[in-house]
C-alpha cells in the first residue's frame, strides 16, 4: 500500500518517541539540519506554520498596545557584562565576532581572516536583547510622559548550545522578544502577568495546548529577572516543555544602563522593566503534543493547508468533472478565509496522497470520484480522529467550516484530558521517585529552598516546572516531599525538554 | 509658533539635502544610530512603514507562486570561497565569528573571549545567502519534478560598510532575498524578469516611485550573476538610488555546490538560478523621493497612520462633543480598513500637533472644533499639497477615502513629472560633463566597454544606472559620448547613492 511507502520511515511513538519526533520534523518537511553546526533550515511547510504563529501573536501584541521595532543583531561585549547575572547566564554560549574582513590567503587558494581587520571590541551575536535595548531606551526615556514604552521585536538570536535538536534547542532560532519600560513596579508586574496570559491564551486557543501558568522557582528564573512566569505544556511522552516566559526585571537593567525618568512628582527614579518571549521552540511543542503515528496533527488555526482535496477518476472526462466541482468548493471555502489545496498530481496514486497529507497533518481531507458526483456526496476524512464519512455535497462548505471548529476543539480537549490524567498529587518521597518514572506533572509540596530543588533534580532529573497560579491546583498546607518541612503550596514537578 | 518649535531642527532641502535627510530620519522617529558601529535601531514608526512594505511585497511574492523559508544566519567560510566572483564581492566586508564562548577575565573584573572556544572553521554572518541556500538545495533537488523551487526569505544581513548612513547603507539591514531554481535557462531568465517587474509594480503603485527598469552593465552586476536587472529611482537632489535588483545567476552556484537534476529526458544537468532582493534601503528612497521641508510625505498605501484627527476645544463639554464625533468618523474609516489616530494629548497645543503630524508625513489631517460641529463641517488638510479646506461632515468617510486615493496618485504624478523633467538626452562629452553637475538621469550612447564606463565614472562620478528595457527611451543608433564609437542604444547615466 502506498500509505506504508510514505510512513514506513516514521517510527511509532511507543517504539522511540525521540526518533518519532525527529522523523516527523524531517519527513513532514518542517525543518532540517544545515551545514552549520546546530543551525536549522526551516523548510517552507514548517515556516508557513511559524508565519501563522507570528501573525496571530503579533495581532495579540498590537491589541494589547505594543509596537514593533528592530534593534541591532550585535551587542558590544562590554554591554553584556553590565548586568552581572545576565552575563553569567549567557557568556558560555555566545557567538563572538572578532574581525570584519577576509582576504585571500598567501597561497592564493582560499580566503582567511584578515588579521588587520580585528575589531577594537568584540561583538556578541545577540542571545537576547535586554542590554542593547536598554542602552537605547536611555535616550528614549526622560519623563513619565515617555512611559510606558511597549516595544516588541521579531528577530533571530544565537545561543551556542552544545546539544541541539530541531526546533527544541538550536544554536540560532527565531523568536519575538517584548521589552517594556514602566514608571512603577506595579505596572511592570501587571505587564508581565498580562503577557504570560496572552501566551496562555495563544497556546490554548490557537495551538490547542492546555498549558499550566505559573511562576518559576528562583533558581529557574531568567538571568537578571526578579520574577519569571511561564507557560508549561505537557508532551505525549510525559515530559514538560517550557513554551513561553515573561519576566519582571525590576530596575536591574535600568540601573545597569542608567535609565532614569522624572516622575510626576518631579523626582528622578529608575525605570521598571519586563521582557517576554516565545520562539520557534513552539513548533516543537506543537508537533510533540498533537502528532500521532501517522504524522503531524495540526490544529486548523495553524494549518497552512486546512482542507486538501484528492480527485479520484479513471477517464479524462471524469477527471474534469471532479475537478470542476472541487474548484467550486475551494472557491467557496477560500472566500470565507480558509486555505484549500487540490492535489491534482498525476504521477501519484490517491492512497499515496492520503498518507502524505496525513503525515503533514492537514485537518480535513476530501476525496471525490465520479460516483460521488452522481450521488451528490463526498468522502470527508478528519485528521484528528482518522474518521471517514460520506457527506452530501449540498451545504458542504458550512459543514466543513463547522468541522474545522470541531477539530480545533477536539485536539485541545484530547490534550487537556491527557494533561489532567497526567497531573498527580504526590506526598511522599518514595512515591515521588516511583511516579516521576511514569512521566507527567507531579503536584508536590516543597520547602521553598534552592538546596532541596537541586537535590530533587540530582536524584530524579525532575525540576520545578512552575509554581502554578491556579489556586485550585495547589493552594493547601502540607510538608515538603523531600525534607518534610512545612509548605503552603504545591508546586509542579516534571522532567522536561 | 509651535510649528517652528517642532521643525526648526529640520534644515531645508535647498540648504543641505544630506542633512535634511538625516534630520528627517531622526526627527520623524524612523531610525537612529545604535551603540554598534554602522548598525541602526529602527524605531517603531519607521518599523511600521517597513512592516507595510513587507506585508505588501510578501503578498505579491505569494501571488507569483513563491513560499517563504528560513536559512542559517551563519555561512561557513569555505562556502563563500566556492564561487570565485562571489567571494571577491563580499570578502572585504564580512563580520567573522571566530569563537563561541566568553569567560571571566583573570582579574575577575570583565569578560573576555575564551581562547579555548575557537571555532574549527570561522563563520561569516551572511552578507547574502546564495551559498548556504545552494548547499541546501543540493539535497532538495533530484529531478525536474522538484523544479521550479521558488523560495524567499525575510532576514537580516550584514555587510561591513565603512561609511554608513541610516537606511541607505548600514552594516546590518533587513531585506528579503528570493532564491529560485529552474530546469532551463529560459525559465530562470523569465523569473528574473518577472521579479524585477514585481518590484517595479510595488515601487510605482505602493511607494509612488516612478522607477526605471533596466539591466545593469556587466561591471555593475551582482557578484556571481550573468545578468542583473534593477529598478532605479530618482531622488529630489537629482541623484539616482538603486531600489531593488533581480539576478540571473546561470548555473554558477549550481556548479559551485554541485546541484544537478535529472531532466525529462533522463539526463543530468546543472540547475539554473535566480536571486532577487529589496531591503530597508527602500525606506531611504521613500523619504528622499517624497519628503519636503516640513517633513515626510508618506503615500497612503504605506502610512502607518493615514488619517490623524486633532480636536479643538475650550471647555470640557466642547472637548467631549468633538471627541464623540471623531470616534464616530474613526470607527467608520477603520471599518473600511483605514488607520486613524485621534491625537487627544492634553499637554500640547493644536499647532504643535499639526506640525508634528506634518513632520511624520500623515496623509490626511482633520481638525474639528465646536464651530465645526455646529456647522456640520470639518477642516481637512492634505499633507502632499498642504492644502486645507472645510468639508461637510455629511458623507465625510467616502470623501476621505477618495482623498487618500487622490493623494497616492498625486504623489506618484509629482515624482513622475520630476523624473521626466530630469531625463535628458545628451550627445557630446562636453555637454555630459556640464549636465551631470545639474543631476538627473542622462540618456547617452555608450560603446559598451568596461574601460569607457570606468573612465566616465572616474572623470564625473557618474555611473551607468541601467540599460533601460523601455525601447521608447533609448533604442536608437548613435555614437558613444566618450569614445565616439558606434552604439545601438542609449543607457542611463547618473550620480547615485
Amino acid at each position: 500500500m502506498a500509505k506504508e511507502v510514505v510512513n514506513k520511515e516514521v517510527v511509532s511513538r511507543e517504539e522511540d518517541y525521540s526518533k518519532w519526533y525527529n522523523n516527523l520534523v524531517v519527513k513532514a518537511d518542517l525543518a532540517e539540519q544545515s551545514a552549520v553546526r546546530g543551525c536549522m533550515v526551516i523548510k517552507p511547510y514548517g515556516y508557513a506554520i511559524w508565519e501563522k504563529m507570528h501573525e496571530q501573536l503579533d495581532k495579540m501584541f498590537k491589541e494589547t498596545g505594543h509596537v514593533n521595532a528592530y534593534f541591532p543583531l550585535f551587542i558590544p561585549k562590554s554591554f553584556l557584562s553590565r548586568e552581572a547575572e545576565h552575563v553569567e547566564g549567557f557568556a558560555k554560549e555566545c557567538a563572538v565576532v572578532t574581525h570584519h574582513r577576509l582576504k585571500v590567503a598567501p597561497d592564493g587558494k582560499c580566503v582567511v581572516v584578515d588579521p588587520d581587520a580585528k575589531l577594537e571590541e568584540e561583538l556578541i551575536v545577540r542571545p537576547t536583547s535586554e542590554t542593547i535595548i536598554w542602552s537605547t531606551y536611555k535616550n528614549w526615556i526622560k519623563s513619565w510622559r515617555d512611559l510606558p514604552l511597549l516595544c516588541n521585536q521579531w528577530a533571530n538570536v544565537v545561543r551556542w548550545e552544545m546539544r541541539t535538536r530541531l526546533f527544541l534547542r538550536t544554536a540560532e532560532f527565531l523568536w519575538q522578544e517584548g521589552h517594556t519600560a514602566h514608571a512603577t513596579a506595579e505596572e511592570a508586574e501587571a505587564e508581565k502577568t498580562q503577557m504570560v496570559n496572552v501566551y496562555a491564551k495563544f497556546a490554548r486557543e490557537v495551538m490547542a495546548l492546555p498549558v499550566v501558568v505559573g511562576h518559576k522557582s528562583p533558581g529557574e528564573r531568567f538571568a537578571g529577572a526578579l520574577d519569571t512566569m511561564t507557560i508549561e505544556a505537557l508532551m505525549q511522552d510525559g515530559k514538560a516543555l517550557q513554551a513561553g516566559t515573561s519576566h519582571f526585571l525590576g530596575q536591574n537593567f535600568a540601573k545597569s544602563f542608567d535609565v532614569t525618568f522624572t516622575n510626576k512628582e518631579g523626582k528622578q527614579d529608575y525605570v521598571w522593566a519586563t521582557s517576554w518571549g516565545v520562539s520557534t521552540r513552539l513548533m516543537g511543542a506543537l508537533i510533540m503534543a498533537h502528532g500521532d503515528d501517522n504524522g503531524l496533527v495540526l490544529p486548523p488555526a495553524l494549518a497552512p493547508i486546512q482542507v486538501v482535496m484528492v480527485p479520484l477518476y479513471k477517464s479524462e472526462e471524469e477527471h474534469n468533472a471532479v475537478l470542476d466541482k472541487m474548484y467550486e468548493v475551494k472557491k467557496a471555502l477560500e472566500a470565507k478565509g480558509h486555505s484549500v489545496e487540490i492535489d491534482d498530481r498525476d504521477t501519484l496514486r490517491p492512497g499515496f496522497k492520503f498518507a502524505e497529507w496525513e503525515l503533514k497533518g492537514v485537518p480535513v481531507r476530501l476525496a471525490m470520484g465520479p460516483r460521488d458526483l452522481q450521488n451528490g456526496t463526498v468522502e470527508v476524512a478528519r485528521r484528528d480522529t482518522l474518521e471517514k464519512i460520506s457527506e452530501p455535497l449540498e451545504g458542504l462548505e458550512d459543514r466543513i467550516i463547522g468541522l474545522l471548529e470541531d477539530i480545533q476543539k477536539n485536539i485541545y480537549n484530547k490534550a487537556l484530558a491527557f494533561r489532567d490524567a497526567s497531573i498527580r498529587k504526590v506526598d511522599t518521597w518514595e512515591q515521588f521517585k516511583e511516579e516521576i518514572e511514569k512521566g507527567g506533572f507531579l503536584l508536590c509540596h516543597w520547602d521553598g529552598t534552592a538546596e532541596t530543588e537541586a537535590k530533587i533534580q540530582e536524584e530524579t532529573k525532575a525540576t520545578i516546572r512552575c509554581i502554578p497560579v491556579d489556586s485550585a491546583l495547589c493552594f493547601e498546607e502540607g510538608k515538603c516531599i523531600y525534607t518534610g518541612k512545612p509548605s503552603h503550596q504545591r508546586v509542579l514537578f516534571a522532567r522536561s525538554y
